[in-house]
């Protein structure tokens, strides 16, 4: 089993809405420039990979931009974003199994230690891969490619919620 | 040589130009704002770099965006995108024996195995570099740093058609 | 001490407002769409980071955003950009460290070394750090999370002036 799977979606809040439309006098053919802003946050249980991309493609249908870009970031420093193949576990477990041995918890060299031997090793992590995401949404949806997903990466051996916002803009 | 050179775009469709501007009651001062969205194919030979430089600026030119962003996504997680020094082919043949010794193919810690040894090693590759980059648009062109090139990474032995999608914001 | 502490932004060009607002004649509830762009070069004293988070938040404040993406890019392929831990410096040490032992100055398998040993080394740092972050605007302010600084890091051990731009689109 994939560490990190049976997360939840601890918390929905912020939605923002803005629709910069034209009201009556808008013409046929003019777009509707919209920016949709949406706050969550994930509910890690350890170091793993957690899949958010229902949750990134339920943003996008419900903001209803038809092509533009959707965002995603994540508020943290020792947990971070990833586009990674979806459909055989294995790979996720295989970077984790890659990221042990390049970056291994309580490295001698590291003095980043006051919260313990996966601290300094997440930051490290955390800076090798992704802070933010953005993926083009064309007809309404993340035009993902087939085999990738969106995934939290948890570095930390500890829970933690980790907030993340996705900005979607385009019209 | 770099390997990778030589390829060609092997197909334009999508463009798509949605201009969501104010028709014949637009005031004078007052922007157009702007949205293009273009995917193309790059038909890769192997691993090594693929300068789609000349791409990006064409569909930048054609987009006719003066201001804005120039957003740039690769639909796949064996195969990326990187900004790179673009003078010295010498950079791109060391970064390739960089990853070579970094992330060596058929390492024995890799379970993920089923197409072959390259197969993993170009999942931690991608994910260690970046499947999507945004540049600013400034004054029609994206303003890339004198050496900054634009490179898809194909980071598996065979070849492949890896899809790109532009997608360009701005006024 | 981290080393690249004590920089100054040396010069500040290029601030573009376009605002594609409705003038005298925009309706309650519409948004002004904006994009704001603006240049500046860091001056760099040696390898080291150097914590641009003020500017960074200066240019959202000063371009009257209140929800949207900021982006900041780097015209450089030997330094780069991280969001990064800002509470303990020894954090941003600890990453130099890590990377000094996996990316070494002067690496025998290095053959672009026209500038000498950190030149190859510099650009593999930039490839597998960021060339460009984006982080959202929220009530006027970048998004960032309490623990998030964003840096130059520069990867060169001689002093450069690294040219950033500031991209900010929203309303």
């Amino acid at each position: 089993m994939v560490p990190g799977a049976g997360f939840r979606v601890v918390e929905a809040c912020q939605w923002k809405v803005k629709n910069a439309g034209y009201a009556e006098n808008s013409t046929s053919g003019v777009a509707r420039d919209m920016l949709h802003q949406h706050s969550f946050e994930v509910s890690t249980s350890g170091r793993g990979t957690y899949d958010v991309t229902g949750e990134v493609q339920r943003a996008v249908a419900d903001g209803g931009v038809g092509q533009g870009l959707c965002h995603v970031f994540i508020h943290h420093t020792s947990a971070s974003l990833m586009l990674c193949e979806n459909a055989d576990p294995a790979v996720r477990l295989d970077l984790e199994t890659f990221m042990a041995k390049a970056v291994p918890d309580g490295d001698p060299m590291f003095t980043h230690t006051a919260e313990g031997p996966d601290d300094m090793s997440a930051h490290v992590r955390s800076v090798l891969t992704q802070s933010m995401l953005s993926i083009p949404v064309v007809n309404g949806r993340c035009a993902l490619g087939t085999w990738q997903g969106v995934y939290v990466w948890e570095h930390r051996q500890a829970p933690f919620r980790r907030r993340l916002t996705i900005t979607i803009q385009g019209e």
